[in-house]
Parts: structure tokens; sequence; C-alpha cells
């Protein structure tokens, strides 16, 4: 339609999540429309994130310093470590704001019919981490999935031996939510985790 | 969360259509994971379209090459003239195959309450070019809304004199859709359009 350059720069927008060939064109013709001050900023933008974040050495975290601005933040209890799947779920706790202690990010959740293997996840750093010294509770803030449940199984069997404490987030109703549009797995959950009132 | 440089990228995503914050959080995520396959490719996508891309000088299309591919094919009959408001006009015609003449990209419509007057749009343009030469019919694919019926209005009265077809495209009820859920405007527009069986 317009020559190769814009059919491009279409097709690798469509990839990203979120986004299919519909939105992909009309995000591509917006930034079109305003070169110099949508289409050039954002380029750079990328080009400045692919040249600086790395994965922090320590937690996994995504960052453009390393370790990464929180495992660097001394306000941060260091006896307590958060374990998530993806850097999506530290962002949404630190969003949160309801999380002082470090993380740690597997980079996914173990899953013996997908073929992903403790070796293929950031799972003996952990436990070096762990054995290394001053943790005293691991929080396992993993999907409430049957591969999210697989690998903090995992993990608890492994930190059963040590003196650590680990904890799993609490399943149950989600804040403003009403009990009539959910699913039977969530209600279940929600009545065993029943306290008094 | 992740230091400036992942703010920015973000910041930057969550501008473009169709994008808001939480889409751009995870096309985000999803760039940084693969900066060299993905980030990587994608900022010299962008750069490399700023760089080519331009209005075609006679019909503004966004192109590569000006005039534009449509413009230059000589299979394209050139007595024939499309009249769209954006180039995400053009490109559906094109999608859909069913023009075989040239296009003519106003970047706009016509709207005297938000100040939208003819010298905002491409039309002097038009007008030279329907004037120089080999036109012989211009069809109005404008929006069915108060804008494009007034576009179309002031170009039917400046083409009044010539002695060129000037044509609009039906109104009615699209293909694949059921009358009960059309609203009234179209379902009037319809019923005026009607034709023998």
């Amino acid at each position: 339609m317009g020559g190769p350059e814009i059919e491009r720069l279409i097709d690798l927008l469509a990839k990203l999540p979120g986004l299919g060939p519909r939105s992909a064109r009309r995000a591509t013709l917006a930034l079109l429309r305003q070169p110099q001050v949508r289409l050039l900023p954002l380029a750079s933008a990328m080009q400045q994130a692919a040249r600086v974040v790395r994965s922090c050495a320590l937690c996994g975290n995504l960052d453009s310093c390393d370790p990464c601005t929180i495992c660097n933040d001394p306000g941060r209890d260091r006896s307590l470590i958060c374990v998530v799947e993806g850097v999506g779920d530290l962002w949404a706790l630190e969003r949160a704001g309801v999380h002082r202690g470090l993380y740690h990010v597997l980079g996914g959740t173990l899953s013996p019919l997908g073929g992903v293997g403790p070796e293929d996840l950031n799972l003996s750093p952990l436990l070096a981490r762990i054995e290394g010294g001053e943790t005293r509770e691991v929080i396992l803030a993993l999907g409430a999935t049957v591969e999210g449940a697989t690998t903090a199984h995992w993990l608890n069997e492994r930190l059963a031996a040590s003196r650590i404490a680990v904890s799993r987030v609490g399943q149950g109703v989600p804040m403003g939510g009403a009990l009539d549009v959910l699913d039977d797995g969530t209600l279940a959950a929600a009545l065993t985790a029943r306290r008094p009132a």
C-alpha cells in the first residue's frame, strides 16, 4: 500500500501482545503522521532501553542498573523475598506498594507437560540466595494455576528442611468482586481460606 | 520500577491509539524480554520509516516513494479519483481491492464548529488536480458523519459547474448486518437508498 517500510512497521507492531493487524495499522498511521514528535522519540526510547536495560543478577528484575533499584534500596527488608513468575507480576506488586522486601523473578513456572523443568527457571539462584544468608521468609506470589501450584509445591519441598518460613499469597474473592460472577475454583478457595469474621 | 528508560518506553507506547498503560506495560515487557529479536528490529523499522516515508505530493497518501505507488501505477484508471478523509480509509479500500482509480487524501473533514476550514485540508490541490485534466469522475468516500456530509456538500458545490461527475458512496445495511441492531439513521438511509429487487 505504501511501500515495504510501512508494511514492515505494521507487521512488527502487530506482533506485540494486545495489538493485532487492525490496531497496528492505526498505531502506524498515528506515528507516521507525526514522525518528529512520535515516531523518532519512540524509536530512540527503544534503542536506549535495548542498550541499558539488563536482568538484575540477584533477582532477575529488569532495570537499567544491576543490581536493580529494588535490590540496591537500603530501605527494603532484606529478610523477606517475594517470589514471582515474571517481571510483570513484580511491577503489579510495586504499583500496589504492598511489599517492602526484595523479589525473585523465576522467569516462568514449572510445567512438566510443557517441558519446563527446574533448570529452565531462575530457581537455583533463588536457593543459593536463600542459603547465602539473611532470608527469614519466602512469599510465593505465584499464579493460581496448575503450573503456579506445581512451582510452589517444588519450592516448598526444597525449603522444607531449612528454617525459613514459606508462605503463599491468599486466594479468594477479589476486592470489589461479586460472588455470583466468580468461577467454582475461586469460590472453593475462598471457602477454604475462611477466617473468623 | 526499573529505571527511567523503561518508564519512558511505557509512556510513549501508552500514547499510541488502541494502547493504554496496561497494554503498554505488556508490550514493553515482551520487547525487553527479546531485545535483539523484537526491540531493536522495531526501533530500526521506525527509524527507517521516519527517514523514507513521505506524503505523496499528488494525492496525500503516505509512501516511501513520491509520487506514491498508486499514483505511479500505469494500470490505474487516471480518470477516476476517490476522495477519502485519511490514509487509513485509503488502506481499507485498497485491502478490499474495490477501487481501480486514483485517490485523494483530504487529511480530515470540514468542521465549522471545530474550526476546520477548507484551507486546513488538502482541498485546493484536489481542485487544481481536477482542473488540470483527465478526471472524469470524483467519488466521495467520506464518513457518514455531519463533518463528512459537510465536506461532501462543499466539494459538490465547487464541482457543480464543471463537467465532472461527482458521486458519493452508498449508505445502508452493512454486508452481513442484521436490521434490528442498526441505528435509526442507517435504517433511514437504507430505506431512502432502496432499489428495485
